[in-house]
């Protein structure tokens, strides 16, 4: 058992929630099997930005290069499971997908499967502590991933869940 | 929502089976979430064989080519969740998977993570049926699918699960 995996088995967590934020595959995914409705991506924030120090080492890319910022909200039916930020350098997106990334509420599972792209996910960081991401004052989970295609982050992904009875599915 | 999705979420299964049979990820990995457990191979089948027309057609391969293949139990403690047959080309496994796919009892989703093997995962097929491969007979769901690297069929394989009261995890 992975060290990501043993940690959330200690961690007091509904098992739906445990297996979204410990999956190797797409959350979009998981939550539409889960509750059996489209999940639908309500955008927050969209903006191509220059790396700052900070992201260019998240990224492995250079101070400077531009990378799409998006913030969304992951709903299934009236439901918010997820809240996502995501960092893409834009030269490394294949042909189309910065369209996709960029102007339509697409989530990021069925873009990647749109693109029949090959990655495999790295999980870097989970962290449990009280956010107001999703409203009111909560416990939320945080996970930090880069999705890695032809060797290199393709992507950088902070995904937030709300510890609470929505996951009881 | 996509088409494989859809036909499991019409089918009446308990939420942790549905998740599995649908996953496009590690099926392992999300059992290990679970459960909460370590999940053991139990290998009951090995063999290399020459792939005959059908085989042949399933990976792209050429008919006669060496094909591994294996069939295995996916446990959990005690307790048996899958029975899963898979088919790889011997020609397209990375250098060392032969070794840890023919002659240890490791699963398939911790062998792509120890290679580090950018993959994607389309569903074939999902059938609902009367098997005796979990002993009794019993229904179970069976999923075809390939894991895609390269743009080729690194693996073919065929999971089935028990449609019974062990998913009430």
């Amino acid at each position: 058992m992975d060290d990501i995996i043993e940690s959330l088995c200690k961690l007091d967590l509904p098992t739906c929630l445990r297996i979204c934020a410990g999956t190797d595959g797409s959350v979009t995914h998981l939550l539409e099997l889960m509750t059996g409705q489209v999940v639908r991506v309500k955008t927050r924030q969209q903006q191509v930005i220059e790396a700052g120090d900070k992201i260019a080492e998240l990224l492995d890319i250079s101070a400077g290069d531009a990378v799409n910022e998006r913030i969304v909200l992951l709903c299934a039916g009236d439901v918010v499971y997820v809240y996502a930020r995501s960092l893409v350098p834009i030269k490394r997106m294949p042909a189309g997908m910065e369209y996709d990334l960029t102007r339509a509420d697409i989530p990021i599972g069925r873009i990647l499967k749109e693109y029949a792209i090959e990655s495999r996910r790295e999980i870097d960081e989970i962290e449990v502590f009280e956010s107001r991401v999703f409203g009111e004052e909560c416990m939320v989970l945080s996970r930090k991933y880069r999705i890695i295609h032809d060797n290199m982050a393709l992507m950088w992904i902070n995904e937030m869940f709300p510890i609470d009875s929505r996951w009881n599915l």
